[in-house]
């Protein structure tokens, strides 16, 4: 490519008075016509003793700009033929980091879906119906909040625990629902459950630390424990629950840092834990001094009878931290968790929150709290639990038709998903596959592992409308 | 208190047909009864003999309820008196929770502001004015989003990296405004450019790591790596930005783990790194393989002339990892931060990120995504960047007057903030409480220590209009 013969003069002006380094300025200027593609890849520039008699510099100006733009990869020097706009401009390259701390083996890759074409109806896991949500409501008071001076309120920097209405209703909400009773100073609010998991796992434990959880567990809990170090130590889940048994076994024959349960519908299975288990957990718990995070992230919805109260509203003597989720409640978009403990550890655990995050969106959590104060997330969770026990029942009768014969499943007592499981030869891949080319979204066994012994899936119903469940249950007997 | 003569026949029914164990029926409709305060704490409750004859069962049933009631802490035993309502009902006491791996004294305490009235005024330390975002496009892109079967959409489960939408958008605005040559695949959102750190410095960091921070230093950071166990090797910052002799000087005696680097508008002094500096870290970076973090949290903000480009956009050989902020551009409640990496980096921070808080909200991510494509972001950002500059000429105008004979600043090129500095005998503090007693919050130096040797202080202009900024410096004036 020949040299360039552009205008330089007219294109490079030099501001004396700006404070900026001449070379700088010329510098930046060959960038944006670089930028704006008046300069080309391969295109040749002056050599910099004509540029600096074309600008009128010093020649040491010009070859410190060049400098510049060949040290951030804009121009190339070719030995002996001269100055080249680069042919691969400034990218930036994949990443020579090495992983230190969190080994490929220790997080196994994230789910992720194929996106050939989008898909018509996805299958989630257990996600509320957020077109029944009060989503316009919680907009509006967040209008009404965003129009006022609120930077001038001590909102944005006073309270790393969370808004103040939002953790004062919850108190209150709590109370009412669980008999928890506490106070807005023992309540943390957080981006979702998982972060509350996260947090306060983050706290207890330390790298070799073990951790007692369910086998098969909320994957997502187990990945977390792995990423802090600690060791799992599984124990059985059957009809009834965890097997308390095998938690004494283990706190009697050491110290394990942390009990993590899900009492109420257990992830992926959706059973109960029994009063009678329960009981006697709780006497494991004070015997041992064992720590507990209780995450009962679908309390609210129960559609046998009123629902087992939670461990953290027995006598536990403060082992028992417990986390709540309000995304399941509104929608999964809003990323809203809560946790609850003892002061000192909402104090810790607000600090740990503030370097992971620093706060939440203040406006979101207040407007919550807004529309729990006004008696509208009480009247939504009625409203909805009606609604999905209707769903369960409309769901199960048309599940228990569809794998008649190939597996089986106990109808959930509550929550917003069935867990059915399948018989060895039948494929959960295979099937998954067959419903994605009808453009359904199921869950694939094998990405997302919740036991290599158990060909199992968890369908969420509670966001499915009667058209949607006709469509997917058609669908299904087609490809079986 | 006498026995109780309560209708229990017709207060505690039971339905031998719920599935649920006669004995927990009888439990919960007792604990309704103390709840609902038709029993009090005090209240004597007939004995299981006598109950169990009230309501025809075996006395048995009614032990094992009164057993619950005693385990939970709702009834008490008396011995040879009877059982008894429970003068304290069950509350979640304060928890023997030991901090592990974080102990008090490497988590300073968080600054916390008194409420003793609400501040009529609150000096921020560089927010920007939410007032003049267009939250109101972001709200109606969100509704119209939310009534949407987005439920149905890939995007709640299939990109842990943050919306598609919005992460496309990053990368053209980040290519036309920093000369990044990046796809979406070189982009993780997060919840704030503070999550971001966290993440890549979680996978960088481990215990005993050690990490270059400029001192004076962006306090959350320093924290967040303390947090993480890592030792803080401190340089020198001054007017030209850090002393990156000192930088090479540690590369040459050992391997940091880390560098840590704010250099645009330096947080909390305002400063910029020279072009000098700038270009000799560049080659300290290639040569020692140094992996980087460049903090680049207010770019978008420049007055004096155009921006100096990023660390990233020069040839780094991918040690850098760029972080930028979306709340500084909107409003601080918005948490919407900017991670720019390698794309193995990228995954490996999604998946972090996964485990910390699933995912940000992706209808609100999904929204300001939106608005980047119709190109009302950028035209917010040049109407701010012209109110941001009158209101730093104004205020640094009143500023100087204010502090004359008293402490010095530089007026800053660019940001949301004025850097000030005051005589070793001026007191922050007390300047901090007259404030507040005439309504007006500004930081307290002793309680955001930026370091023991300088009694400095940020104070936020961009979010001030006109009369708030007179009635600071009116306030000022009268208590100084």
């Amino acid at each position: 490519m020949a040299v360039q013969s552009l205008p330089f003069r007219t294109l490079i002006i030099i501001n004396r008075n700006s404070g900026v380094p001449v070379f700088y300025q010329v510098a930046r200027a060959i960038m944006g016509l670089i930028r704006s593609s008046k300069l080309q890849p391969g295109h040749q520039l002056p050599s910099s003793r004509q540029m600096a008699s074309i600008l009128s510099l010093n020649r040491t100006t010009v070859v410190a700009s060049y400098d510049e733009l060949v040290a951030e990869g804009w121009l190339k020097v070719k030995p002996r033929k001269g100055i080249f706009v680069s042919d691969r401009l400034p990218i930036i390259k994949p990443r020579p980091f090495q992983a230190n701390g969190y080994s490929g083996t220790s997080i196994p890759e994230a789910p992720t879906i194929k996106h050939e074409r989008p898909f018509e109806l996805l299958i989630n896991d257990g996600f509320p119906d957020q077109r029944i949500a009060p989503l316009n409501a919680v907009m509006d008071r967040y209008r009404n909040l965003a129009g006022k001076a609120y930077l001038h309120s001590p909102l944005l920097t006073g309270d790393w625990a969370g808004s103040p209405t939002l953790r004062a209703e919850l108190a209150s909400f709590l109370a009412a629902t669980r008999a928890l009773r506490i106070g807005p100073e023992n309540i943390m609010v957080t981006q979702g459950a998982q972060m509350a998991i996260f947090i306060v796992a983050s706290i207890i434990l330390k790298p070799g630390s073990s951790v007692i959880v369910a086998d098969l567990n909320y994957a997502l809990a187990d990945r977390l424990f792995e990423q802090l170090g600690a060791r799992l130590l599984k124990i059985k889940v059957d009809e009834h629950g965890v097997d308390v048994d095998a938690i004494e076994c283990i706190c009697r024959s050491g110290k394990p840092d942390l009990l993590y349960i899900i009492p109420h519908h257990h992830h992926p299975t959706t059973v109960t834990l029994s009063v009678e288990r329960r009981l006697r957990l709780l006497d494991i718990i004070r015997k041992y001094q064992l720590p507990v995070i209780e995450d009962d992230y679908d309390y609210d919805f129960h559609y046998a009878h009123s629902p087992i109260l939670p461990l953290a509203s027995a006598e536990h003597e403060g082992y028992v931290t417990y986390i709540g989720s309000i995304s399941k409640i509104l929608a999964p978009s809003f990323r809203l968790g809560y946790l609850v403990a003892g002061e000192s550890l909402i104090r810790q655990a607000a600090k740990l929150k503030q370097v992971i995050a620093i706060r939440g969106d203040v406006l979101i959590e207040e407007s919550v709290g807004y529309l729990f104060q006004t008696g509208e997330m009480q009247k939504h969770i009625r409203n909805s639990v009606k609604l999905y026990q209707k769903r369960r029942d409309a769901f199960c009768e048309e599940l228990r038709q569809t794998i008649s014969g190939i597996g089986e499943f106990l109808a959930p007592q509550g929550g917003m998903a069935v867990w059915a499981t399948f018989d060895r030869d039948y494929s959960i891949t295979l099937l998954s596959e067959r419903m994605a080319a009808k453009g359904i979204f199921i869950n694939e066994g094998s990405r997302y592992p919740y036991h290599p012994d158990v060909n199992g899936l968890r369908l969420g119903f509670a966001s499915l409308n009667d058209a949607e469940m006709a469509t997917f249950f058609k669908s299904w007997n087609e490809v079986k």
